[in-house]
């Protein structure tokens, strides 16, 4: 069993994203106050939705279609948008919304509907239309390609902090003090070096989540998630989607259907996951997906695990937790069996936030996975670098020196940072309760979508972002 | 414009079928006790669910999925069975469903739910699995493709009927008296003899529902659907299902994925259609879907008008009757305008039944639509050729004889004729008061599913089939 990792990266958006090669001509949804009509619940970002940075921004709910609504985007510096909606027929928009719902419901860009029971749990029951963009966004070429080739350098960056255990420990020695979630996980990270535990094959997926600045046209990083990085499968539709909609309507709208970057994050994330359960060199092993005991976003997982079966025959077995703990078992070697199958790999999506471990069996079903093994996507270290508070020291100066030897790769790393302060920092402080339209909250650990409802409508576009510590927009 | 007519047909159902050259190996799905758990609904046959006639059956609730039963058929001839349900291992059974409720999910095999608002009449809001076999059905090969030879046939006759103006007013002449609807289609019909109207392109898309004799094994034709054929999209889907899940479990149930016939109806419908819209010759011509103002099939019929837009790029629109009669126009040439838009071809999915007609407006609308110059599928006469006093009478000495001149074909048609008696034959009512096991009720007009929902327990196979006249099995 060779030494190495294997990194999988997403930079495509549950968005997709048309390309163009002048920033001035971003794509602008302007107020569409001609259209229409009812809408059962108010506009909410996907996770991750990538854009341009906007400044104002309004809701126009749809006659059709749950919940869904058009978010304009306004490029200052755009004085002739390519095309607004407020520009299209009312009709024509009427119909490109019913062709999309109809397009999303035939080829499962699909959610579970809050309002169903069991939505959550069983398949195929209480299906609704995941929320989408009806229209792709305009961003410049160049801060795309940008984006793609930033990401091999982050996994490289990732996986050395991650082999630095004292790093780990000594960054978030403070926020173990004052977060018991954090301070767990850096208890099984500590259980794991002083028992020497080696991961020969490790495994990362990870999203990185960027702005456009409104003004500079920089490319800043928002955050890199390590654990339980989502909508590869979902993202790759609306891609999808918004071709076939400009297949048909391009010309209406003033967009190039072939401008639609082609996103491979679905194929990606499988085949990473096809690699790793092919160096863990057992064909009798599966692949394990941590799942939370209810999960709206299944199908985005069962994409994955379908196409993982399509292109890998590789069988994959979706056990939360609490069931992991009940039916897991460690043999001598390090094997991990879960219900009497042999695990091979173990792909979180779930386990990143305290919700996820109600008692202590969550806690030693965690414990006993990182005993294995079996490879971890991610493991212990790999989630650990991936918290806020390591991506602040990697911010300061001379951090990213430790671990990249390439200056040109260490500049281009250090161009997208956005600035990121602590709510420890009196000087960030003061100036963002005197300058609040600069900065944005951003909480420490994953899955702040759940923690920011409340500030939705004020930070559209980052919806992973806030509460406890800060980054300044500019 | 040619004169001529173009007959698609499907002989495939919504469940799909396993081809077996030995009758004595009809798949058999024998009585699952052994597997379990909770169930939402009773199980319902979804329309069309052709398949051997059976002698016993059983339902078995399981634990995923809304109202997912498993039906057992038993062949009394089979002393060996290939596989029962009763012989997969329990735990394997439910992980088929499962993996069956995910592809469902993802591969657009949907329909509406009934307990959620708008599910009929927005797209991609309440959406379940649709109801589907878990496994494909053997059956014959030979009668297979006597069913698919048989087609052609039957479309070349129901042309021929159709021609025969008087020979259907004559015949349906007794159900004009009693029956207030089909006495309105057939006053359209007078219409048009009277006013000489000859539909140059005629277009049939029919569907043939066959049950193979449980002793005999002679494949006997239910009826013949001339109007709103309904499951092309998901029948192919239930194919596709089947040899997907066969792919991954047919070793363990005994069953070779490649032996379910490929399913090519939703192909054959739209290209069908696609031919219908190309003899009618106006590129900026559209074909209109006349649907009901609720549909929950409705992704079925999206399904085609999707296929149709990417094999023959025509737009499809989708009106009520009551929005044909309010926003239709009649040029002065028979041109058929319906909200300004010309249409080519009219598609029925709606209008076979008296429910479909709650005022005067949507018999207008029917009307106005016969009265033009599009494609209707079907004509006034095809929809009147297809019904069950048609049908009856055609099983009448020397009445085949009329319409074909071809002995041979003439003998296809006849071995396949189950018989069919009215209620005022005092023979058949007696015998069948006897021997209630050897009849089945059936409807006069379309859509008997609905009407039979208390009988479904009872004849399990035969969804559109009840109520006025009578079929004998055997």
């Amino acid at each position: 069993m060779g030494v190495g990792y294997i990194c999988c990266t997403s930079s495509s958006s549950s968005s997709s994203t048309l390309l163009t090669y002048k920033p001035k001509q971003l794509f602008n949804l302007a107020n569409p106050t001609t259209t229409s009509i009812t809408s059962q619940s108010h506009f909410k970002t996907s996770t991750n939705f990538y854009s341009i940075s906007c400044t104002s921004s309004s809701f126009l709910p749809l006659k059709c279609g749950a919940g869904i609504d058009i978010r304009e985007t306004q490029d200052e510096n755009t004085s002739n948008p390519m095309m607004g909606i407020h520009n299209i027929n009312p009709d024509l928009l009427q119909q490109m919304v019913y062709d999309a719902l109809v397009w999303c419901s035939l080829h499962g860009l699909v959610v579970g509907d809050k309002s169903v029971q069991n939505s959550g749990i069983v398949p195929g029951v209480g299906m609704k239309h995941a929320p989408f963009a009806l229209l792709p966004t305009s961003f410049p070429q160049t801060q795309w390609q940008q984006a793609c080739d930033l990401m091999c350098i982050f996994n490289e960056l990732i996986d050395r902090v991650s082999l630095d255990g004292n790093f780990l420990q000594d960054t978030l020695s403070r926020t173990k003090r004052v977060d018991v979630f954090t301070s767990r996980l850096l208890d099984i990270h500590s259980m794991m070096l002083e028992i020497k535990k080696k991961e020969e094959i490790r495994l990362g997926l990870h999203r990185s989540d960027y702005m456009l600045d409104d003004q500079t046209k920089d490319l800043l990083q928002i955050e890199l998630n390590t654990i339980s990085s989502s909508f590869p499968g979902l993202g790759c539709l609306v891609s999808e989607l918004h071709s076939n909609l400009l297949n048909h309507y391009g010309d209406h709208v003033g967009l190039q259907s072939g401008r639609v970057p082609g996103n491979t994050a679905l194929t990606g994330y499988a085949d990473a996951l096809g690699q790793a359960w092919k160096e863990y060199n057992d064909p009798r092993a599966v692949v394990m997906v941590v799942v939370q005991t209810e999960e709206r976003n299944m199908y985005d997982q069962h994409w994955l695990s379908t196409v993982l079966k399509e292109r890998h025959a590789v069988t994959t077995i979706r056990k939360t937790l609490a069931e992991v703990d009940s039916e897991g078992e460690l043999l001598p070697d390090g094997t991990l069996l879960v219900g009497g199958q042999k695990v091979a790999v173990i792909y979180f999506r779930a386990g990143y936030a305290p919700s996820d471990y109600p008692s202590e069996s969550e806690w030693e079903a965690r414990l006993l996975m990182e005993c294995s093994s079996a490879v971890k996507c991610p493991s212990i270290s790999y989630h650990l670098a991936g918290t806020k508070k390591i991506q602040q020291e990697l911010a300061k100066p001379n951090v990213l020196e430790r671990f990249l030897e390439n200056k040109d790769e260490i500049a281009k790393l250090r161009k997208c940072f956005a600035g990121l302060w602590s709510l420890d920092d009196p000087h960030a402080v003061r100036d963002a309760l005197e300058r609040p339209e600069l900065y944005v909250l951003k909480p420490q650990r994953e899955g702040g979508g759940l923690v920011i409802s409340d500030l939705f409508h004020l930070i559209l576009l980052i919806s992973n972002s806030c509460c406890f510590s800060r980054k300044k927009i500019k």
